[in-house]
């Protein structure tokens, strides 16, 4: 991959295919390389303990000196949110940003105590060159101000990636600039790279101003409640709009969640929300009659932590469940999160709070990204010769390439590719090239690549079996057990109630041990191996269980040693 | 209305507003007059014995030295179907159309015997001048070929007409310009003409590909049978996927009802259909295995002398129903007809025939007008600053204008005219400007406007109570009756069964006559409409109805005289 043809433009793709976040990929010619958005994507269940999922970056370490720039589509967290990791790592010469991106990322870095000066913000009329590349903007339509897709120019054809987008033809910002589309998609485009989410919904997305509408007639509704929002922290218009439905139905409004009050704090900094003088504190909210306050929080998705659950389950420590409250859930399950979201839900009801969902009003929410129809006229606009869809798992992806092949790109000229792949562009031609290993990098804290798959498979196990600790005194150079194990267990049985089956092991380790020292051969690592392997097996022989055994040698006469 | 502000541009509306029928309007500047599209509309049930409905030529009359050129949006009826009787009673310079509606309209010009030799095709290259006025077209999606958008610009402002328009992202043909029209919305739109009929309709209307591939789907599984597809003449499209279906299922066409053979004997002619080999009589399918036939026909809204009609009622010469026939109605249903469709879905299903319609099936059918966010996106493309909603009855007009609202127009900026109104438009501003009678000018036969209100009151009449002729005898100049009166009547009474009512009747009549004859003052005149008055109140107090009096009154001595 270290090797780029001397005048082949390439798409690389170091994450967002077969997914939904970590979004990140670059275009290069000759010695210069853009990169696309630097997004992370949150870990699923089964990812215990990882933070946050971070695309590969050794493509950029290996070609660290081609980097010219780093272009942001919008400021969601799978599009920025690895920029701190990868300002740690690599040398970014410049990063460009749309606005509001721009105030988010800067919070960021302030936040990681990154300082990095060549942030600067990008408008539609701004048109910027690396080498023979060139790169200018159109904006779209999302659920987060200042969205734009991004064409970049080449001397073998157009690129236009469309970043996150719906067409939503009654927006609450800005419409989308569907006549620089139409002129770009006039003026030739070779590479559609386009946003896959809802590819697989039909017709067109519902407006943002359905959910407006809908948001207001809930507030007619439940003039005399007081009203519970719970949305998605990242929706900012969706945020602006619950502003501006409270200021006109005279409501002050009180945030819960860390998340919500961040964006909400940027946005209102960056102009995105008005009505700041609205925002009270729990204290106040809890002195103010009902119909004189919303609550907008987190917590739409069920999440344990987040405000609705601990509201919901009566723990949180500043707001108390009143029985005519009335909670909107103004958001969608993302796959995964309906049992959670359904614990809350219950847990609501049985307080005796009114609850609405989409289930029940439809326009409560809709989502910022293009459902088929929107995907068409893109399409239709821009007109490309190939389409690479992106941003979704693959039967997003795969469907997205059928809705192409509908609107007249032959079926060959759409890649369903996976991280990690390239696509190979020549003289208006473009072909699948080769791959390199587009691996998850997993996050713990603030350290980037130290959780392996082996650490992951041991969360994994303990958190299925528990643990056995088993702690040897040996004096190594004389091959000498000094004292008999000792056994202690996490998450494996309770030893109070187990302490035949705890001697049992003990005697088991014992006996392994010194017959392992009387070995003269033996050194600390067979030992250790060997301790392991038999004392598993006799474990599970005798528990049905598999808990992750682990020895911690200590040589008496040397240092303390522990190892798995 | 004869006098035109020097340097104003007018949009005067001759028909098109509050109906869906009969689309004209003008578009006059200085000495400059262009015409847009001259429509016919259908009568409903309450105009009997009237052929066609036409705009009010009047304005068109008297300013006849002023226009420059007729310009058609497409070839549907609506749009030219006034096209003959204009050019009867108006020089036209030249009529430009698109080629499709080029050649229907030499086809209708051919029946009726009219010479024209200045009918051009225009296509989306083409820039036509009429003095200060500049005339271009986009390309739009219809149910029919080469429907095409109109862009006037006047040194006052641009106006645009949609003409009618779906925005189809997979349509059968080619795509509509969204490039073109985003262009002109750049360079600026000031005045939006647009196509209102499905403005009550949310969203997207289903893309004519779907239809494709319903109709595919039942031709796959209605193998075995015979299909009889029923749909409106005017579809040329769905007919260009009909004959394709068929060829790919192997099955010969037979086609009944006039205006069904008639368009796509055109559209064969003009290359809009292809596989012209697949064509059979009725004779030859007759012979052919249920298979191998389709038969297409007329009578999607069971009208009662169309094709489908006739092969329900088991009236139809050619086609006998089989039990194991299918039949397709792949349309819907005009407002009015719901009853006569289900009359003969009915009939059908009695003769066991299995029916497929849009209420089983919903793609079996879409409509070629734009639903409420085609229309959003025709608006976002044009940037207009005005819109004026065509083409729809009044609420259709006016959701159509909320629509616009929705869109960021002023609602001060949305104008919803009925026929006859007009708009000025001076320097980019446009006012309403002073009203003509836009009236309803009835065709009975080929004679344009012989039918006044006084003849459709009495058709209605006689439609409700039938008509009672009095066949009087008098010698005028002696005052004298001849014979006694002699009354035959038709939809009153039958004679045969009412002998003692006619004789009472005449009686009556008899002895008014002789009491007016008495009077020496009486004229033909008086004794004619005092017969009539009486007889009348004498008639409906006897048999409580109220049949049109037409008295006969011959002067033996004279000329014969008749008159009501």
């Amino acid at each position: 991959m270290k090797d780029i043809k001397p005048n082949e433009t390439k798409v690389i793709v170091l994450g967002g295919l077969g997914e939904v976040g970590k979004n990140m990929y670059c275009i290069t010619h000759k010695d210069d390389i853009i990169i696309i958005d630097a997004g992370i994507s949150f870990p699923e269940s089964d990812l215990p303990g990882v933070d946050y999922v971070l695309p590969d970056f050794t493509f950029l370490k290996e070609n660290q000196d081609k980097i010219r720039a780093l272009f942001i589509t919008h400021g969601h967290e799978d599009h920025i949110g690895a920029i701190p990791f990868l300002l740690n790592q690599i040398q970014i010469p410049v990063i460009y940003a749309p606005n509001q991106a721009k105030e988010l990322i800067s919070v960021k870095l302030e936040d990681r105590n990154i300082r990095y000066d060549n942030l600067v913000v990008y408008t539609e009329k701004d048109k910027i060159k690396f080498g023979e590349m060139e790169v200018e903007f159109f904006r779209t339509t999302h659920s987060i101000p200042d969205s734009h897709g991004i064409s970049i120019k080449t001397p073998n054809g157009r690129i236009i990636t469309t970043g996150d987008f719906k067409l939503d033809l009654t927006p609450i910002g800005p419409m989308a600039n569907l006549y620089k589309m139409a002129c770009l998609g006039h003026d030739g485009v070779d590479l559609l790279i386009s946003d896959s989410t809802n590819a697989l919904n039909e017709g067109f997305s519902t407006s943002e101003s359905k959910v407006d509408n809908a948001l207001n007639d809930m507030f007619d509704r439940c003039r005399a409640n007081r009203i519970i929002i719970a949305t998605f922290a990242s929706n900012i218009y969706r945020l602006k709009h619950i502003f501006e439905t409270c200021y006109k139905h005279n409501r002050k409004i009180c945030i819960f969640g860390r998340s919500m009050e961040n964006n909400i704090n940027i946005s209102i900094n960056g102009g995105y929300i008005n009505h700041k003088e609205l925002l009270i504190s729990a204290d106040e909210a809890n002195h103010l009659k009902p119909n004189e306050v919303a609550i907008l929080c987190t917590g739409s998705q069920g999440e344990p932590l987040a405000a609705l659950s601990r509201i919901s389950n009566g723990t949180h420590r500043q707001i108390k469940l009143r029985p005519d409250d009335i909670v909107i859930f103004s958001s969608s399950a993302i796959p995964g999160n309906a049992l959670s979201i359904s614990k809350t839900i219950n847990k609501l009801c049985l307080k005796g709070v009114k609850v609405y969902t989409t289930a029940a009003l439809a326009d409560l929410h809709t989502s910022g990204h293009a459902n088929e129809d929107e995907l068409k006229l893109m399409i239709r606009l821009l007109q490309p010769k190939y389409l690479m869809p992106f941003h979704g798992d693959y039967r997003m992806l795969k469907r997205h390439a059928n809705i192409g092949v509908d609107c007249g790109i032959p079926k060959e000229n759409t890649f369903v590719l996976k991280n990690g792949d390239s696509l190979s562009l020549l003289n208006h031609t473009i072909k699948k090239a080769e791959s390199m290993p587009g691996e998850d990098i997993y996050v713990d804290g603030n350290r980037i690549g130290e959780i392996g798959g082996a650490v992951l498979k041991d969360r994994k196990m303990m958190a299925r079996d528990g643990i056995l600790v088993v702690i040897i005194n040996v004096d190594m150079k004389h091959h000498e057990l000094l004292i008999k194990p000792n056994i202690t267990t996490r998450g494996f049985i309770l030893i109070n109630e187990n302490e035949q089956l705890i001697r049992k092991i003990e005697e088991k380790s014992e006996s392994i041990l010194k017959r392992e020292l009387s070995n003269n051969k033996s050194t600390f690592a067979t030992i250790k191996s060997n301790l392991t392997t038999e004392l598993y097996s006799y474990i599970n022989e005798i528990t049905g269980r598999k808990p992750i055994i682990l020895p911690i040698i200590i040589d008496i006469k040397k240092e303390v040693k522990t190892e798995v």
